[in-house]
């Protein structure tokens, strides 16, 4: 940050265990991440290679070493784990991850047909090598909507009993699936739900692919809310959000201060 | 400009007075920045710091350094006058602009609560030092769309008055306030009235951040009209627009010429 | 590809026949372009320059020799022909194809009043000398809307008849005219009828710039379906859909395999 004029709320310095950006790499040029990360390091906590992107990526290990430099973690989408464990080859997926030097692994069932228990029982054995993000919703949107506010917040408490450090809250890249609807309205009922379930929301990770979703967290939970599946072009448009320093949040911290 | 078999529209040399381009940095990467400005500088004539993403941009200067270099100036967006008034800044705004050798200054009311009136005070107070480029309209689509065309013109001709060089019609980067609806549809009889009042519209900008909204004006007002808020991504695309190079404006001069 | 522990669906290596993916360089920097082609030919067989985007690209030459090293080949956007045809420079927009060492024309009528029949003669023309690419479809959705699937067949094989290595199924960059309606859909029974006709599917070339139309493709056609109208960020995307390796079609090939 180069500006010191402006009085803003305040932010963890990194590495942050709350207030996490992660960004989404969904198939980005090598240069063009590079240059993101040199340009904006600071308000990026880490990179998720997106469903199964890495596997399709030559220059995997350089960006990954890359990001790490500039003190950004990498992992891979959970759609990996899924993929691998369809095809029986978890202990391959285990050594890619240890190959490329990850401290960080996804565990979900957002595709594939795995109960939660299942799930869980995968979360405890990575746990013993990986800090394990899980992740709760599914890719479709039908299945997701199905799925009750108790039974979510069940399953991410199951998550967190087996071991994961953080839990996901899917919405996809798109936000319309997971914790909000085909037309992209985020699922208010249900995120109220977990939120006065008691589970620390700094245990809790919110897909929020557009501005509208990243307003209505930052609302919600102030600056520091973990926020994941944000696109390169959308770094720093969070971080002003965050700050109080665009439209959507101007005001916010503005008035709380009075 | 590489071909010269095809006979297109006129346009202005740069540095144009009308026909302007203006572009919009969301938190665009420095060699992302750099690159479309080396490959694109004819076509761009202004770039803005939209809101207050210039306060979080470590090479700030390094861009419009670079930028100046290729004829293209940079202004910081209307937000971060509204912030640093709100805190009691106001000198500290006027010296980063200052700082970074500004010409350009942009003065708004989109979000706080400041009359037309003060902000045409400011917008004096400012053009004794800068070129300044007002803003009419507000961020809240609903607060927008209860300002009457009346008022709209009205607060125009008094930001003209004040010293304004030119006016810009407020349209968010999502084209979903101000002279649009919530919807994305361009407020029509309202950009009527506007241009049907005598203001010229040389001293007017429209906000266009999509293609609707350029052709739209490119239809009603030639290719010479000043468009703002255009992404880093449509710098070629709206110059075919306004050239009659693209489908949806292709027949507009051959037609014409007849 | 970089990872060998996946079965995957085979794909044709490069220079490949079918399973097409055509970028569209919509007005891509220089940077941009090189950064693209150098991290992910491997998944691109040809780049085009969208309507008439190439007539302002001063690095023109400079992108296409490079693409050209890495084994991906160039064309320019039909509109480019039109226009041309337009303003009686046809023997001009020869020359221009020529002289940056274009293999591929494109040959439509998507804006311009010319007939398929008039359309035709020209393909036939330019396949004396170039691999012609034709279009069928329009620019304007509800003209394409009146092109009963009957003509459309029609238009395909008079096409073909004359010279046409393969026909492209418009779309247009937006996925909002040609095959598909205004709001977006696919028309299904226009598609369906199409790949009824008997025409083989590797003569046609499928505009799909968005996810949904991607998916559907891939589905109803397999990995090797050719593809248009790729954006430059989504070819790892599209490459990850076709090998079953996102959410979307992970279990499409696994379950053909049992």
């Amino acid at each position: 940050m180069i500006v010191s004029f402006l009085s803003l709320p305040a932010r963890e310095t990194k590495p942050r265990k709350t207030g996490l950006t992660v960004l989404l790499d969904n198939g980005v040029p090598t240069r063009q991440f590079i240059d993101t990360v040199d340009s904006f390091h600071e308000y990026v906590d880490l990179i998720k290679f997106g469903w199964c992107t890495s596997v399709l990526d030559g220059d995997l290990g350089q960006k990954i070493e890359h990001a790490r430099r500039r003190g950004v973690e990498s992992y891979f989408g959970g759609t990996l784990f899924e993929k691998a464990l369809l095809q029986r080859k978890l202990e391959h997926f285990r050594g890619f991850c240890r190959d490329f030097g990850c401290r960080f692994v996804e565990i979900s069932n957002g595709t594939i047909d795995l109960s939660n228990r299942e799930k869980a029982a995968h979360i405890a054995d990575f746990a013993k090598e990986f800090q394990v993000f899980s992740e709760v919703g599914y890719k479709d949107v039908q299945r997701s909507l199905e799925l009750s506010p108790a039974k979510w917040i069940e399953y991410i408490r199951e998550d967190l009993a087996a071991g994961a450090q953080k839990v996901i809250m899917e919405a996809r890249e798109s936000g319309r699936s997971g914790i909000c609807r085909a037309d992209g309205e985020l699922r208010y009922g249900l995120v109220v739900e977990i939120l006065d379930s008691g589970i620390p929301p700094e245990r809790l990770i919110f897909e929020a692919p557009n501005k509208d979703l990243q307003v209505y967290f930052i609302n919600r939970l102030g600056p520091n809310v973990n926020l994941a599946n944000i696109s390169f072009g959308d770094v720093v448009g969070l971080e002003t959000l965050r700050l109080g320093l665009r439209s959507d949040t101007l005001l916010l911290f503005e008035e709380r201060g009075k």
